[in-house]
């Protein structure tokens, strides 16, 4: 079969043939006719990443066939018995195990889903992790609710975008920061009822002024400097999810802000079955359909690669395998 | 009748003649025969205190003689309707309003509450703000439960000896940091499985081997510069509850490790009406007697202050007044 493999870090992953995998007892081929790309995948190629090993397929979302029906594949393995964290041997596939950029994948019977009817296969593909991932720092750890004031920082990402449709869709004011105002214009198209660009320094006073009050929930993936203002930004009893830290440590944190306002920081990676299932149902109940930015063929998977390295997109980068 | 009044900012409060004050409507006399000391009392005395207000009587716990009957005073004022935060008009007794350091106070009715019946006086004033504000950032925001490991820092104040008192009731296994050899060997005889002085740079890495393994939650009131070895001792899914900030700004925080081990990082003060009251019936139901360091009478008081400033006490620091 033909697959995107890395055969070395620091390499874009090249399109070659793979021997395609044979099905184990209680697995099931599918035969993907789409993809989506993350950030985990360009880290991994950059050799950013703990224990990588080759050659290895790239990719952990994927739609396709199985048994003539279309599914969803659930990207994560052995999240483990407790709902509050992945266990140790928890992976995502797409490294070590092999991914979804390619015409065929084994998984575990476990991890097939029907696909949501409302959605094609290139939408669904780009559903999975960005969808775990963003039900679970919303709803399952921030605990949001309808009506609660909700900032997302840095719109544009797969996982912001699609929290951006989550707490639309559930009822909530949502307002983003971005450094671009068209992705900004873009987040208000979607529900938002605004945002400001963080290049200007005046950003955090901006926000305020939008929300009228300090924010219910605060959704960020940067951390560093910035995050000390989210602080601030923050209600009593509000709530930061954090799933990502791109800008690096956190310095200058306030406990007394912290603690007199009663906020909760919350850490949140992936998440477990249980947040799939729901987040698959939530998904289906309000028709939501994942933002895709631009879709590509696997043969030019080189473009897909550098979009999301130069953080271009606002949405998911897909690939079109049909 | 004779009250401890604060005068004047950065002075010690003198023991003098007050007016004695007449209940309102819905208020009741409470004839003050045991008050103790916080450290919001000194900070006030210190001038470190948002909106003082003079002469102000300071104090925030009591119990003595309502109707002839012992009771326990809640401390705090106006929580308000939500659980998770206090309302914006919530106050602690003991300023502005006047407080228990003195023969009579007049609180509402529903500030009023039965003493436990297995607490003198004495032990039962050194209850109402440590008991509320080590019972809900231990169970209403950590969730902590039986078979958790629980590291406590800085065991010597209120707080800490309250938390650790509650912790080993409740069937956790409880580990503390001091600077003082002797408050870890007082821990231990309270049922702490030992601690570290955190005076020795190795101090972490000594809780982790006493341990054996991460902590399942961690109770700071400092912040600073340690906070970050903290997070460090986390296991996936820590909790760490946040009550105070005396070391100052948390540098260097790690994004990271917060979301990859789905880190809570969760801010408590004092507590609601129902944390006060789920608290006294864990009080009552596990018998516990509060650690009181030291009993002083109120013509002492100066004594009092400059033991708390300094440091040196090992749970409450109560004021006779029988």
């Amino acid at each position: 079969m033909k697959a995107l493999v890395l055969q070395k870090e620091n390499l874009f992953p090249t399109l070659q043939d793979f021997q395609q995998p044979v099905p184990k007892e209680d697995q099931v081929l599918v035969n993907l006719q789409a993809a989506a790309l993350n950030h985990r995948d360009v880290w991994i190629a950059n050799g950013k990443y703990p224990g990588i090993q080759f050659p290895v397929v790239l990719g952990s979302d994927g739609a396709g066939l199985a048994g003539g029906k279309p599914v969803v594949i659930q990207p994560g393995i052995d999240w483990g018995k407790d709902e509050r964290f992945q266990s140790k041997p928890y992976q995502i596939i797409g490294m070590p195990q092999n991914g979804t950029f390619a015409e065929y994948i084994s998984v575990d019977q476990s991890q097939v889903l029907p696909m949501p009817e409302h959605l094609d296969f290139l939408h669904a593909a780009a559903l999975p992790l960005a969808g775990l991932t963003a039900y679970r720092v919303l709803f399952t750890r921030c605990n949001s609710t309808a009506g609660e004031k909700v900032l997302i920082t840095g719109i544009g990402g797969g996982v912001a975008v699609t929290c951006l449709q989550f707490a639309v869709a559930a009822g909530m004011k949502v307002f983003v920061t971005s450094s671009s105002d068209e992705k900004i214009e873009k987040a208000i198209t979607l529900g938002a009822i605004g945002g400001a660009n963080y290049k200007r320094k005046t950003w955090p006073k901006e926000i305020q002024e939008l929300a009228g009050s300090g924010m219910d929930v605060i959704i960020d993936s940067a951390g560093g400097d910035s995050f000390s203002h989210l602080v601030k930004l923050c209600s009593p009893g509000g709530r930061i999810g954090i799933y990502g830290g791109t800008d690096g440590p956190i310095p200058n944190l306030s406990p007394q802000l912290i603690f007199w306002r009663q906020i909760s920081i919350l850490g949140s990676t992936m998440g477990s079955n249980k947040d799939f299932a729901k987040m698959l149902d939530f998904v289906e109940q309000h028709k939501i359909v994942p933002v895709v930015d631009m879709v590509f063929k696997l043969e030019n998977a080189n473009n897909a690669f550098e979009r999301m390295s130069e953080g271009q997109q606002f949405g998911k980068i897909v690939f079109d395998m049909a």
